[in-house]
């Protein structure tokens, strides 16, 4: 891999469009900007820049397509496809000082954002207003607006309310030669011309870099209702699952955590409720929202009776807000926590939810063929199973040789199931190799070509998504 | 324009891959073939194939391919901006044979069709299963699912479930080279590569022909509850629409008409309502659906608040099914009504929604200064307003060199306020002239660059939605 350094004629021009402090070039700097949440690899950019407005991206775009250097778009750094890898070096452009919310327009229930908002922000300055932007990823907290419209980011919330791509109504985005266009209207209906928005979304910082998001808005639900499901069986859950939207419930989120997820995030993370058991194989985190007391209990009560169908253990309902907040810290910190057990490679397979059994079984087979052990968890809902690879004791060759095989086989199973390789967290780095079980040459050379209608000289977060 | 005629040997070619019913040259078949529902154009193919397999449709492409002739696929011929007019010639293919409903998979809550069902056939076919396919065209009795994917159809249901878009999972296509392809995957998420399914839906058959489609259902809802609200005043209508919205409801349907509307469809219709009043300016249709009388009761509750504090006149409830029917009956009419009073020009303007009053206004302006009537209506939910202008007496200089100046004008406005010029009928022949109002050379370049990337020779539905 060419990794191109920024030669001092382009920093010099590229310094003279910025403030001193969006020029970086000291290396503990670069190193900051040069990893994010995928596994433990490094790539830092030879520059930084941090822009704050449309016209200085615009300009430093020019200024790499001028001279042919990489640049890379930078959100949140929490991204776990190695979407944000500075892999070729250059540019890195990280955009966490255009992070304004620039209107909340409550007569039209949309919000015009900059693409370095992170989401809690977001989430809080509508929520103020009674509105509600419900994409939630698990790294709320520190993930921004423009990442998750790159990687099209999904979370718990999604099984209702949808995912990103549900909510972007239209993009600002300097396009790989600096010029500057709107990809679509601020409308809710939208037949106009080729989809640009929706090309724009889940592209990865790949097409374009946004610098604009018009987002739809839904009214705040007024409640919700929050309950821990353990499970004695894992695929029992799983089978709950799709039998909990066949009786007509939609929850607004449906999460599956194996019983090591409970386990790891209970010794790694403080403030959560201690007297959960780790007897039961897994379990379902199941929320309904609303706006009426009544219809939430009923749909508890119809959601109970699929539970005890499929053979639950005994329900832990969450009677108050610090309870509700204490069983989703505990759901968000599955991720960090398997992290602090043991370095781990994440697989983010999506199936049809009734596969779900299906996939999990699979996964479970080929770790006990190849001899590595897993945690699985994810949104159930929708399908959506996260399945950690626990590096433990294995040895390096293993790491290296065998496992690339084994998630070949994880994913050969997830598409053979009508699935893909990523449902939320994007291709990026590291689940390019295995583009090739989820397309064939006829597709893969299409994306290419829209590739190179957008970035003809292939400087925009080049090494990532096709192979 | 030119016409392109099938030569004898590419017709003989093509014969050999076709039944007899599937190969038609007869004027009166290529006539049948060669409207839609766009004012009265007629823009007859020079062959009629109608395969009934994916194999046919690509082994037809690859002779058209072969020959650089212009292929138009055709669906069910409803299409109010001239999609499916073979206004260069050549082959038009109907996909009226393959009308297959494939498999209702109701674990998944999944369908997968063929592109020549019939909407409404759809919908009843789920419905026996508990299932709903909410997109709704006026036209659902006669127009295709795979029309409806082309042009991203919408329909009174958008306002709370989506667009066609938001149900189309996956697709199989053959490409403008011959070639099969899978767009996606079976599954609600998916961020793994370019988004090939949502660049298709809304292309207009330009970019490929749909084969196959794997469409997302939900429950059928149990019940509904459906109002015509009058209004004296058209403006006030329009304001109650958001305020319904901001004041937390959403529902299943929200349809604004003008008087002229409402007494021209009683007119040419049968088995209407006959009752109904034109002293008021505008109704607006509204329904809500779900699972639960009494949440059915408290929304309607708050809609009549917001309807009363914006002046409206006495509602009118419908008790029974066939009061519903009826009015939804009337809804449909108003279309084809609105042309058997006249020849007319029918725009599908979309704004964001609380923006709706002024765009009548403007409309409404731009006709008093040209000196022309209209009749507007449309899902006002959405912000999307069907403005028809009325031919009446006007002269055939004012409708051919001085309307489309009218036309520009309100599209203008349109955009100026946020919106854009289809937000559900596509922009197929007629719309193409305005394109430059909604975008810029760059983003066009960028769309004709994708086109291009499709199909290179330029065969596949030519003349429609680039300028």
């Amino acid at each position: 891999m060419t990794i191109v350094s920024v030669p001092a004629n382009v920093r010099a021009a590229l310094e003279a469009v910025l403030d001193c402090d969006g020029f970086l070039v000291d290396e503990e700097q670069r190193k900051h900007y040069g990893h994010d949440e995928t596994e433990n690899l490094q790539y830092p950019p030879s520059v930084v820049v941090r822009p704050t407005s449309t016209e200085q991206v615009a300009a430093v775009v020019r200024i790499c397509a001028e001279h042919a250097i990489p640049i890379t778009p930078i959100g949140g750094r929490t991204g776990l496809s190695g979407g944000a890898l500075c892999v070729h070096g250059g540019v890195g452009m990280a955009l966490d000082r255009m992070n304004a919310v620039v209107a909340i327009d409550d007569k039209n229930l949309q919000v015009t954002v900059e693409p370095g908002v992170i989401t809690q922000v977001l989430q809080e300055a509508v929520a103020a207003k009674g509105l509600y932007y419900p994409p939630d990823p698990s790294s709320r907290g520190s993930c921004t607006i423009g990442g998750n419209i790159a990687e099209n980011a999904g979370g718990p919330r999604a099984v209702k309310y949808g995912v990103t791509r549900d909510f972007v109504l239209n993009l600002q985005v300097v396009l790989p030669n600096g010029e500057v266009i709107w990809t679509g209207a601020n409308t809710l209906k939208n037949s106009t011309g080729y989809d640009l928005t929706r090309l724009l979304v889940g592209s990865e910082g790949t097409l374009g870099i946004i610098t604009r998001a018009v987002l739809r808005l839904v009214p705040l639900p007024k409640d919700t209702r929050l309950m821990l499901v353990p499970f004695p069986s894992a695929m029992k859950a799983c089978e709950a699952v799709s039998a909990t939207f066949r009786a007509g419930v939609l929850p607004s989120a449906m999460e599956f955590m194996e019983r090591d997820a409970i386990a790891w995030t209970m010794r790694f993370t403080d403030g959560l409720p201690t007297q959960l058991s780790t007897d039961p194989e897994a379990y379902l985190l199941i929320e309904v929202d609303g706006d009426h007391a009544d219809m939430l209990m009923r749909d508890c009560e119809r959601i109970l009776e699929v539970m005890e169908a499929h053979g639950c253990g005994e329900v832990l309902f969450a009677e108050t807000t610090a309870e509700k907040d204490a069983l989703w810290k505990m759901r968000r910190s599955v991720p960090v926590s398997v992290k602090a057990h043991s370095v781990y490679k994440e697989e983010d397979t999506v199936v049809p939810r009734y596969e779900l059994p299906r996939l999990l079984a699979g996964v479970k087979e080929i770790g006990r063929r190849y001899g590595f052990s897993s945690v699985c968890y994810g949104h159930a809902g929708d399908g959506n199973l996260h399945v950690n690879i626990i590096r433990g004791d294995l040895s390096d060759k293993f790491w290296e040789e065998e496992l690339p095989m084994a998630i070949r086989e994880i994913f050969e199973i997830t598409v053979s199931l009508g699935g893909t390789l990523s449902g939320e967290h994007g291709i990026g780095l590291v689940q390019r190799p295995y583009m090739d079980i989820a397309f064939d040459p006829v597709q893969l050379d299409l994306m290419r070509s829209i590739k190179r209608v957008f970035d003809p000289l292939g400087i925009m977060n080049p090494g990532k998504v096709l192979p």
